[in-house]
């Protein structure tokens, strides 16, 4: 049973947060961001493939290593990445720093940035940042710790939700940023999630895995994999459950489920906000060889040029889907394979079905679309999620300062 | 020593060619080409791996199967493509039709078609239209052949050389149609090639894959691959030198260079007419662990809408082009890699290194820019090409209707 509930990031009981405008970013808005857990939390991470992976990466992945962890330091602004040992020096500052004014181990702290790449970050202004965000600590700021997070986001992305955890009630919320290089492969963006249910950091890590393969990891805006992304969460067992030891605890489903819910929230929250999107396409893939396979050919529809700029120009060129599955490698029955737009069907047989073309005029006017591929060949499915190709979206990137 | 020549597909001898206006086209511009070789020629041909192959793809791969050919018949303006039993009759008919007038065998001619997908073929119109095009042709009738291949191509695209081989003088020519739905994966766009050369049809498929490698399957557009793609290719033997029979034949290196020259001529035609391209990017990764490893961080740097769109916006944001390199799983070591562009070093050791921002914003605003990154791992190098994103790229294919 699941139930949405107010109060952000520090929802789950035991978490306080604060975000400052330390001065990192032009616009002067909050940039840096603080979330802390006065008690030990179990700790599990993800973070982008990228061969360029950011400074904070570099720090994080040794927190998420050790398992444990209780606080998050992030800056907005500034991606601290392509920043060579100077960056790598900033990042541990910044999770030194804010280990030392709560009384931590360096490595109790993940540290996390976000911005433009290539510059280094203004480490007097990130010191002080810092020490004004550990003073402001505390469960009412969570709105101001979610604006310390956020770039080009037009609005802000926060979930979280009340669960039955072995009898008992437990929450778990999370907050991301992220509108562009938006593209699955482990954790796809900012995001920091907190929970209070009790569980072990090998446990955590695989339902964390688990909630972003169907969430963070079912999305893409623009193909483009940051070098920043992570997702990095705690867990502080202050909501009394006894503590989930593996995935065979009975507890470990309604855990997992109430995760996936958070996750799969922001991650939609973050299509939604796609520079320059005019539309929020669900892709659902049927009828494939597997899993694996329908997410193959659903991500392949939802990242070509040519369907996205198709959605954008309401034009139902279901043509394209089609090719777009077709290369993907996933494995298709041509003659057996069906799509459907808002439930009309297009094309059944690979071949064009459309009976009413006003109808289908329509569906493609929606703000929301669904689009239904079944490829004939098995029982796999997956879900997608994607916006379209806008001039919008050409303006906003060719116009982002380096 | 290669020579350009003038007579476009018929400048090696023994070949003729016609284009004419069929009716397919609303436009009512030249929409169906045939090619023809009086004497028996090798063939060799490369298609889309696409799931969804168009008609015209099924029937020329068992024409290619076979090694041997005399014609094509290739109509624009149709894809003929998603288009199940009756397209596949549809296409076979093109054929029969064609071979009939020639006095061939059906699988002596490859059939081939671009255009709309989903809708079938006008076949009164293509039966008209081979007729008359059979009719007509002549070694002088290249440049009509030409116009017949074209969809939403903006300006004509062709290569001839005369080059030495085995002592004398042949000719390669070839002529190409795309410019969106363009992307690596076998042949890449539709594109036809004769050569008077005499070679074994098992030696011409081997030099076409080599010479396509590193051309055609060298450039994208916009990532999407055709249902459609084929490259189709005759050998007829008329320049008399001795039979190539194999790889270690010593002439064999020269077809290669010639066929390759045009291929690659053609292929970056193809990307100065991508649609809604206002720059032309030459992309050399070197330094990488192998060649294909240099050709997966190049490509995912000319796939990356984030650096297409910077590059529309000059704006000199070498982070991205890291950042793309980064996540295409090629090995790099990020403390050695260096990124210069129009021969100015941007980045070294993964960090910035712009010393002259004016320099920098004159190469910028350069309609062919030169990317050069070093992976800093190995002595891997490959070269590809790709064009910018522009508005004009989402109104094209925003706009272009089903």
């Amino acid at each position: 049973m699941l139930k949405a509930i107010e109060g952000g990031i520090t929802a789950p009981k035991g978490f306080q947060a604060a975000g400052v405008k330390a001065g990192i970013k032009k616009s002067g808005k909050e940039d840096l961001t603080v979330i802390y857990s006065p008690t030990p939390a179990s700790a599990a991470a993800l973070f982008t493939t990228n061969a360029f992976a950011a400074a904070g990466v570099v720090v994080s992945r040794e927190v998420a290593a050790k398992g444990t962890a209780q606080a998050i330091v992030v800056n907005s602004g500034c991606a601290n990445s392509c920043t060579g040992n100077q960056g790598l020096d900033d990042a541990r500052a910044m999770g030194h720093q804010t280990a030392s004014l709560l009384g931590l181990a360096d490595d109790d702290v993940f540290v996390a940035s976000t911005g433009i790449i290539g510059v280094n970050l203004p480490m007097a202004k990130v010191a002080d940042g810092i020490r004004r965000a550990v003073a402001e600590l505390s469960a009412a700021n969570h709105e101001q710790a979610l604006r310390g997070i956020m770039t080009t986001d037009t609005f802000a992305k926060v979930a979280a939700y009340e669960f039955s955890l072995g009898g008992v009630t437990a929450r778990v919320a999370g907050i991301a940023k992220g509108a562009g290089m938006i593209s699955p492969n482990m954790a796809t963006l900012l995001s920091f999630v907190t929970t209070d249910a009790a569980i072990a950091p090998a446990a955590l890590k695989k339902a964390l895995q688990e909630a972003v393969a169907v969430s963070f990891n079912s999305i893409t805006v623009d193909g483009d994999m940051s070098t920043n992304d992570s997702l990095c969460m705690l867990a502080n067992g202050q909501a009394g459950n006894k503590r989930i030891e593996g995935a065979g605890d009975p507890a470990y489903g309604e855990f997992v489920a109430a995760l996936t819910a958070v996750c799969t929230d922001l991650a939609k929250l973050v299509v939604r906000d796609g520079e320059g999107a005019t539309k929020f396409l669900e892709i659902t893939v049927r009828g494939a060889v597997s899993y694996e396979d329908a997410k193959t050919a659903a991500m392949s529809v939802a990242k070509s040029p040519l369907v996205k700029t198709a959605f954008f120009g309401q034009d139902p060129n279901w043509g394209r889907i089609l090719c777009a599955a077709g290369y993907s490698g996933a494995k298709i029955d041509p003659d057996k394979a069906t799509l459907a737009l808002g439930g009309i069907v297009v094309a059944k047989g690979g071949m064009n079905a459309v009976a009413d073309a006003k109808a289908l005029q329509k569906v493609m006017a929606d703000k929301d679309i669904l689009v239904e591929l079944d490829l004939g060949v098995g029982g796999g499915t997956a879900t997608v999620w994607t916006c379209d190709f806008s001039y919008e979206y050409v303006k906003i990137n060719a116009d982002y300062s380096t």
